[in-house]
């Protein structure tokens, strides 16, 4: 018998590709988070890892995937659940992860199943969504690449992930504890900002343990991006800080913006790349430099004056050594108070020509929120037109979809708070009257409503600050940036209705405001919030349902807490 | 009209009196618990109050009364249950607080009712029973009185409680987390031992952080104890430390123990009482010394070779100032390694002549349960009968009581081990054949059961270490205590079968045996397990199932985690 090399192989090469797209359909992931040392910036702490790993596993997926992902709870006291960050949860907002919105949290020993499409390629992330257990390292990448066919607006070489963070020393639970107490006590700037992971603090400081900081631990290696002169490398950035928004730069090279919380940007460049958290961004870099030497990667704190350190990648040129330091001081960055280069970036993010969502040019509601601080029963608290929110114990797609009236305020938030018109967003917050409540905005299904976020001075004179909101279950057009206070009749006529980008998550400028407008055609309960995890747990969000009737069957694995308790038989 | 002054005091008073009788029938607590930040033995850290204390508020109650708390948890995102250390909860087995075993965590948000009735006067105890949250400071004292009318058979004129405990500055998560890791990581050494919550750690130790430590703190000024001089005393003294054995001990002040765990003991006096974790003792104390002076108490690690130092509070004579310092140096306590006095107050344990409970002279079954320490998968473990025991999650008494076979492993692990004749116990663990298991003794109703405890040689040569073993919803009696390996034909015939005490909690010593004997008469499941919280969290431990059948129907409220999640409906 004579065998038919060539056509063996072709047999062989259909029946593995006829094999990849099958299995391209559902990508299944079992992950077990707990509790385990590790030290990403040299320092030991206790982390929350995803199989061992912080950042967890990257789920890597085609457009029109199912995820999959099995998640074991083997914390041994605490509950836990994770957030798919910029993915909408079209038809399965239970799979949403935010503990109090869309499910109870997962007990200690339980497997959850979150399984939802990704139905849009772009650049995402996951992360905790309950108390503070992000700040414990719990996040990770999301990829969802183009369906077969397709191709990008733009070309590169080579595609690479990274997520910026910052971090923090003490525990979570010490943190938010703190938050609570009366007096308020902070935990104060990150001891570190980290790059994919990996920071650098100076186990040398004084009154640190030697045991507890060891600078050359290989978990504190810096992040190790290596590149092929001459290529274009398709870097997708995220943001997961806890605190900072930053600044992130890769010394002698200009980056291409292209993409932004998975929408195509119609190109610009920048020599640095402001991030908040809760944003996603996909920038081209052409390894372009000299090729003979390596070069820094920056991540530095900005819009709020600090203590730390910048956190330093190597941007390596093969085949130099990956740990050869480049031979110049790392770049400065920009200083952390000039606002105008922020906001200058802000208004360049313009949606691609060619992939415009054509913008509805009326809205159908218009909500105002006003951020301010306040203090309320002795705490220090954020609040959004005077309602500082707090989250209930019966997530609130289960109490709207069973009529579960008793689990939380029926009485709506405004729309605008009593005397808006003259606030003073320029003085310390006059604001007194500032409750907590778990009351959500109820929206008609398939109206368009426009949210202005209000920048406004905190308690502390002279002082506003920079809030990255981010809206689940959506992305929204940013029809608009401002400074100063919104004015109803005149700044909407400067929106821009033509090309804005669609995004998931927005910074609101100090003293400035923001302007966003989403079709609530998603049936569901969906979280919107300042992305700074302590603002967040201080009360600085609020929760948008519409179309609950619509939502189909709910599943039980989301319920057994709060009222819905009620639903176990004895 | 003329008013009868005699006569309406007398009704008044018959009044009162009838409330007050009311009034005890149901006392009624309503708690939070919360982590805070305290300093209870002068270093700041976050501990779990009740209702903002640590150790948290003392249950007082009259034999007969029913005791309802309602446990709210105001904890983030860890769930919490209570143990009513001492409590047999007769008829409430649901009630016992022991997750995984009698019930699931209770969530945060959530209120909890425990209502069980105190049917037995004496020196009790509640702490948390849900990973290693006791040793975050959620623990305190339990004092029933007698009926009116009855009296005790020893007579004092004030009662007084406290609770003697050790103290870690590492959290409750870092502890747990070392236990688990590969290789293992043990605290260490208490930092400070801690006589009624309070303790001194020396602020002045290299390292320590000004910021953290304040020995001026009120929160660790000693612990005092206010005498009159010429009256008796009735001390309450329980132990609930993580690790430590005690001594403890007055200065110049003998003390009668006539209370153990409940019953009253054949009086006896010592200079320094041992104490093990979990056991509870009164003691009288005469304050018939020189009354121009105050005296110190002092508890002190013993059973280990230790770096912790000594508790002292102070003994303080009316009307000397509180504060005032003994002028004596304080008592250096007894030889940590001299194991010879606390064997001999073990055997000095007997039960007062008239509260005699007749023992069984003879038991239907006989479980010899060898405690070993293994290394299993790479984690050091404890074992009994080569079994690390594991907590399912989800409660046995629900498993058992509505057959979820499914809900952890059916086998029964053994009545004695394999070769247990030729084990050696004064040899380093040869025992390889340890594995994890969920599996539980089933006792047949009424019976009666004997337990032996063989303490062995741990995985270090030449050590054994001492263990407090706990029954939940019984006392035992404690028929032997032996040295060496426990002879099955002829050292049951030196049983105490005429007046032995009656416990819930009682030491193996090391390279001994310890003798108990109760009968499985109260229906429900019940956990026995070594007392050191970290043993138990390693596997050294069991549980009981007796009469399930006759357990009524179960409440609602203990389900909700594990495979009682199926009894959710959509």
């Amino acid at each position: 018998m004579t065998i038919n090399l060539p056509l063996l192989c072709v047999l062989l090469l259909s029946i593995l590709s006829v094999n990849s797209i099958v299995e391209a359909r559902i990508r299944h992931h079992r992950w077990e988070v707990k509790y385990e040392f590790k030290s990403p910036d040299c320092f030991r702490k206790l982390v929350i890892t995803i199989n061992g790993r912080t950042p967890g596993p990257t789920i890597r997926a085609q457009q029109g995937d199912t995820i999959i992902v099995d998640l074991k709870n083997s914390l041994v006291t605490e509950n836990v659940a994770i957030h798919w960050h910029g993915i909408r949860q079209i038809g399965t907002p239970w799979a949403d992860g935010t503990e109090g919105v869309t499910q109870c949290p997962i007990l200690p020993g339980d497997t959850f199943r979150y399984m939802f499409v990704v139905d849009r390629a772009g650049t995402y992330m996951y992360h905790a969504h309950y108390g503070m257990q992000r700040e414990a390292g719990l996040y990770g990448s999301i990829r969802v690449a183009l369906p077969d066919g397709e191709v990008e607006p733009f070309s590169y070489d080579y595609d690479r992930s990274i997520i910026l963070n910052d971090w923090y020393h003490k525990s979570t639970y010490e943190q938010a504890a703190g938050l609570s107490s009366v007096p308020f006590v902070w935990v104060g700037d990150p001891q570190s900002l980290m790059i994919q992971g990996r920071g650098r603090f100076n186990c040398s400081k004084p009154g640190v343990e030697a045991a507890s900081c060891n600078a050359t631990n290989p978990e504190c290696s810096p992040y190790v991006l290596t590149v092929v002169p001459g290529k274009t490398y398709r870097l997708r950035i995220g943001s997961l800080t806890a605190l900072a928004a930053l600044s992130f730069e890769i010394e002698g090279h200009n980056m291409t913006v292209v993409e932004a919380d998975g929408h195509y940007v119609q190109p610009f460049t920048v020599k640095n790349l402001f991030i908040y958290s809760g944003e996603t961004y996909s920038v081209l870099i052409t390894a372009n430099q000299d090729p003979s030497r390596n070069y820094w990667a920056v991540s530095k704190m900005v819009s709020r004056n600090n203590t730390t350190p910048n956190a330093l990648a190597i941007f390596n040129y093969y085949p130099n050594h990956p740990k050869r330091s480049p031979p110049t001081v790392p770049p400065s960055g920009p200083f952390w108070n000039d606002i105008s280069p922020r906001v200058n970036q802000s208004l360049a993010i313009k949606s691609h020509p060619n992939y415009i969502h054509p913008v509805p040019q009326t809205s159908d509601r218009v909500i105002i929120l006003l951020n301010t601080q306040n203090r309320i029963n002795g705490s220090v608290k954020w609040s959004i037109n005077n309602v500082s929110f707090t989250l209930p114990h019966t997530p609130y797609l289960v109490s709207l979809k069973q009529n579960l009236l008793d689990s939380f305020e029926q009485t709506p938030p405004p729309d605008v708070i009593d005397g808006y018109h003259t606030y003073d967003i320029n003085t310390v917050a006059p604001n007194v009257n500032a409750t907590t409540s778990n009351s959500v905005y109820r929206l008609k299904f398939n109206t368009t409503v426009d949210i202005i976020l209000q920048n406004a001075n905190t308690m502390t004179s002279n002082n506003s600050e920079t809030h990255p909101w981010h809206l689940h279950g959506h992305d929204f057009w940013v029809v608009g940036y401002g400074s100063g206070k919104f004015n109803v009749s005149e700044d909407p006529k400067k929106y821009n209705l033509v090309d804005p980008i669609m995004k998931n998550t927005v910074p609101v400028h100090p003293y400035g405001w923001t302007a966003l407008r989403f079709v609530a055609d998603n049936p569901g309960v969906w979280a919107f919030h300042c992305h700074i995890e302590s603002h967040f747990y201080m009360g600085m969000g609020t929760v948008f349902e519409e179309g609950i009737e619509k939502v189909t069957k709910l599943p039980s694995s989301i319920m057994g807490c709060g009222d819905t308790k009620r639903f176990i038989r004895p």
